[in-house]
């Protein structure tokens, strides 16, 4: 079976399909001088992309991992979350505090498994 | 390929089944009077029933993530797991330090991947 | 379908196989005196080690969950890590900060699935 990866590089794959099942890399916004809010957007957006490159999209998520860097972020996040999920499609997911790695104003990352 | 969800909400399915593999969302206690082992126990209860749900058990789990807030409960947490688990056919597993999101009483989060 | 466990206890297996897909617990390293880029050398041996136990190897690789204790080590770890991926078959992954459970000098643990 060919494992098919996309913006790949030495590091990691953003995106990688095999047997099926697509795995995307942890997402972090690009512009982190944004709030929660902004943050949980941006992150979507890219996930949505990444899904779009493997020929499937967010009505077919199955598992989320959601690490926030401050607890106190969940429900924000959460309003952006349910405003994005397709109704009668949430996935699984769990939401993990974290030090993320890098700068303070980080404040969230998102990996997940969809099938294609 | 159908994907079947149960306990499902605008937020995430507490479970979530794909072409076999059967998703459950990070489970937290609900009553966090208890001690470790408490919160431990209460938490692989809701294991059984949501795996129950997508007709497979305990001893057809492949990856299970612990999280906990403090690593000195590494010990009494395990000896429930290992109480619990069917001798045997102990799964993969990962136990991660994490400041989880909720109250500080909150001590124990899991999430797991099984099979039909 | 068969469910493989190998070096499997009465808590975990350090490697189960199911359907195609193998599972690694997540491992740290044996000597916590090392630094960060000796330490994932070893748990990057391990990891090696075990994915031969299920007839694959790091080249087959779908997703990793990096965990470090300090997102101060993102770059040492990431230059053993990226000397070690097979060039052209980066998996996909996620590489978060956690208080990982063990003593301070416990800098790094890995967790990855691979396909058989």
């Amino acid at each position: 079976m060919t494992i098919e990866r996309y913006e790949s590089g030495k590091r990691l794959s953003q995106v990688l399909v095999n047997a099926g099942t697509v795995f995307v890399s942890g997402q972090i916004p690009a512009d982190l001088t944004q709030d929660i809010s902004g943050q949980t957007r941006q992150v979507l957006a890219q996930v949505d992309r990444l899904l779009a490159l493997a020929g499937t999209d967010k009505s077919r998520i199955l598992f989320a991992n959601i690490w926030l860097r401050h607890g106190s972020d969940f429900d924000a996040m959460n309003a952006v979350w349910e405003a994005w999920v397709t109704p009668g499609h949430a996935p699984s997911r769990a939401t993990i505090g974290s030090p993320l790695v890098g700068p303070d104003s980080l404040l969230i990352e998102i990996a997940l498994q969809a099938t294609a």
